[in-house]
């Protein structure tokens, strides 16, 4: 058995390849209306601590897909006995259970890793706070295969908050599987990425470019990956003043950016891409967010076929 | 492809009457336990940024029982990243990523026909604040005919809240293409049904007659559409106070009303109608909740079929 | 057509060996991942007015492993119709079109009797308030047998909070079935067991002694059930402290328990049983917790047979 939990554990090209393959053809399968039900009989628990309508309805989706069933809670936290003291780990040892696979989001980084500790069944990480959120960095990288036609020499923007953006350092880790890659790291100068991640892509030979200056990157790149910068992240209302405007893209921006790019976003988006793009065929963010349906159902597929409680005869 | 955003899509008898008996067949399908799976492998996402038990419970019963999924929100609003300023547009741009119908119930009139505009899915307007209710119209025009067997030449009287009452006002579109109607219009003097629906009425030949004597009115319509009179919708207590007592039906009144008239009220209701009333005969509304499954039903099977996602090819 | 709402309905020995035995009976059908579905096109509603995570994740997977389906509210209390002031009668001869079960948690005491008196389909009774949660007290006595091998001449502690606990007062009345039972009622003097449920013991024939040691208690019974001695519970806080840390079982005192002796906990446990307890295999209760999977599954599948609905004829 295997539980998803952090991004490191997909640095394998060759196991990254073969899930894509696989987000592939549920696609084409579902476009056909003729999806396989490998997981019929088997029960997702999604345990959201706290709430992520879009994610959890992704892998609820996914799940129901693949011919398998749902239990869910919208809001674990609020609500369950996790008032009443229980700890995480008797909850995923009770859950795990009644359930076959449990998709945890939770608000405290390594909850995944703790639940993983003592669950019976697969463990997938949907985002345990400031630490990991691993199959978002996966659909991620697979809207780059998908958008560019490869994973292999190509200049990607990363602009925004890139000190705090939980997507933006997962991605990293992928990216720097990329041969010929080359990263430019647009934040404004109090939301730059931390050294640790910098080192990181030196030591995996990714070059790199650091600037504060959105518009001169636009014609650089062949994938824009923009994040939000948000107000609360800066030190007084006017830091954040002198520099919001210049990380929105917007109608002007767009018109500097190369021809055959891709504009990702991890969503949701509130102004930092202006609704006027949206209708660009470069904006690839809700095809992105569409991708993470066929991602995360490769990923079931693959964690409910290794479950110990089938033996994987019948699959 | 079609979206369900409003009553006045529904003016066309023979449409209706298609409906209708799509109802008819799936209520007996039901009793012999031998419904059809026309939606088997299709997903519904019921979408609710306010909770609607009721509502909600009805949708998801009617999609399951067609042999279809669900993936659901109790109350979007408190949760998702609407939170965090996302626009319903993007919310539901990625929701129709991972489903093949939505229901949405929204507090802002209009939300359904915005949905409706970015979405690649059915859009089914489950209530969208002081706007439409169009399945509410639907199953209350349903009752009527499958309780009176026929959809004219009935009186009718609407007794409550006629000045903001969403379903009285979303019924009347419907009762315009009844022939030989007669409208009841009773409520109190501040509650009166607002000019612009007087108006469609007369425009469409419907007769009517207004009054604020719900006893005096008993005796002369076959049809009793009760709705709640609120105590916020006055100016004081006081004016409340004195209306509220005429608008109660109870075990009194009700010797009043014709032998074989029917009592419906969209519910919930609080006390306008007593409990000692419940168990007469002429007391349909709960018959008038279940017949909202299967009027739902209807439009789930219609609207899944025309789904461009299958191309109807298997349906 | 039956409900089940109380404990004491269940006190017949030969039907307890038969759901007892169903429940066996799905056990090892999901073990081999072959379980028949009995309950295909069913659907059960979870009407939870307050949250309760875990139990509805059991009923939910256990319906769903039946092949039923489910509909499902989280906390109907702070969001449905309820706030309007509808009734929970209402509701349930609503909802009760909408479904062929229905499994309620409600606060008050009494409440599912309610529901069960209006309602055209099963009532299960998932907890009222200070009431009842039969469910809870059929997996505890099952998880008895199971683990015992026997539910006749075996020596029981309860330990904790024996004036208010609710499932210590259920299994009273199941263990009042047993031949040659003998109970040990250890409680701080301030939360002893009620007079009522001693009488009961006694009036069964069942031997019973009280204490408020825990330590000396350990040796000389074969199933300790332990259950939280709450700080809300006593009249001041040095009340509280004086007694609370003679109720946690830690390495210390599992050393004076009898080598197979079987460690039973209702969960959510806080510090009541230390996790150090958690690897003995004496602590039988996260297995206890699954065994509510396979009781529901027999309760769910015998009521839904049941169902007039379907008349029991496919079953």
């Amino acid at each position: 058995m295997r539980h998803i939990l952090s991004t490191q554990q997909f640095l394998n090209r060759k196991e990254l390849a073969g899930i894509f393959k696989k987000a592939d053809v549920f696609e084409k399968a579902d476009r056909r209306g003729e999806i396989a039900k490998p997981l019929r009989g088997k029960i997702l628990a999604c345990l959201f601590y706290e709430p992520s309508t879009r994610t959890r309805f992704s892998f609820e989706s996914a799940m129901l897909k693949l011919g398998g069933q749902v239990i869910s809670t919208e809001s674990a936290g609020h609500f369950s006995s996790a008032i009443k003291g229980e700890t995480l780990e008797d909850s995923i040892r009770i859950i795990s259970g009644y359930s076959d696979m449990i998709v945890l989001r939770h608000h405290e980084p390594g909850a995944a890793e703790r639940a993983a500790r003592v669950s019976d069944v697969p463990i997938i990480n949907a985002g345990d706070g400031d630490g990991e959120h691993p199959t978002q960095a996966l659909l991620d990288f697979y809207t780059i295969q998908k958008e560019l036609g490869r994973v292999d020499n190509f200049k990607i923007a990363m602009a925004g908050d890139l000190l705090y953006g939980r997507t933006i350092h997962s991605l990293i880790y992928l990216l720097s599987m990329s041969r010929g890659a080359e990263a430019h790291l647009v934040a404004p100068p109090a939301l730059r990425l931390p050294e640790k991640y910098k080192d990181y892509l030196s030591s995996r030979g990714i070059n790199f470019f650091e600037s504060d200056n959105l518009e001169n990157t636009l014609a650089k790149v062949d994938v824009l990956y923009m994040t939000r910068v948000q107000k609360e992240r800066f030190a007084s209302a006017r830091l954040y003043e002198r520099v919001k405007d210049a990380f929105v893209l917007n109608k002007e921006l767009l018109a500097k950016l190369r021809q055959r790019a891709v504009i990702m976003h991890p969503l949701p988006r509130v102004n930092e891409i202006s609704q006027e793009v949206d209708s660009d065929k470069r904006a690839a963010y809700f095809r992105q967010a569409k991708n993470g349906l066929y991602v995360r159902m490769a990923l079931l597929d693959i964690l409910g076929k290794r479950s110990p409680k089938t033996g994987g005869k019948k699959l």
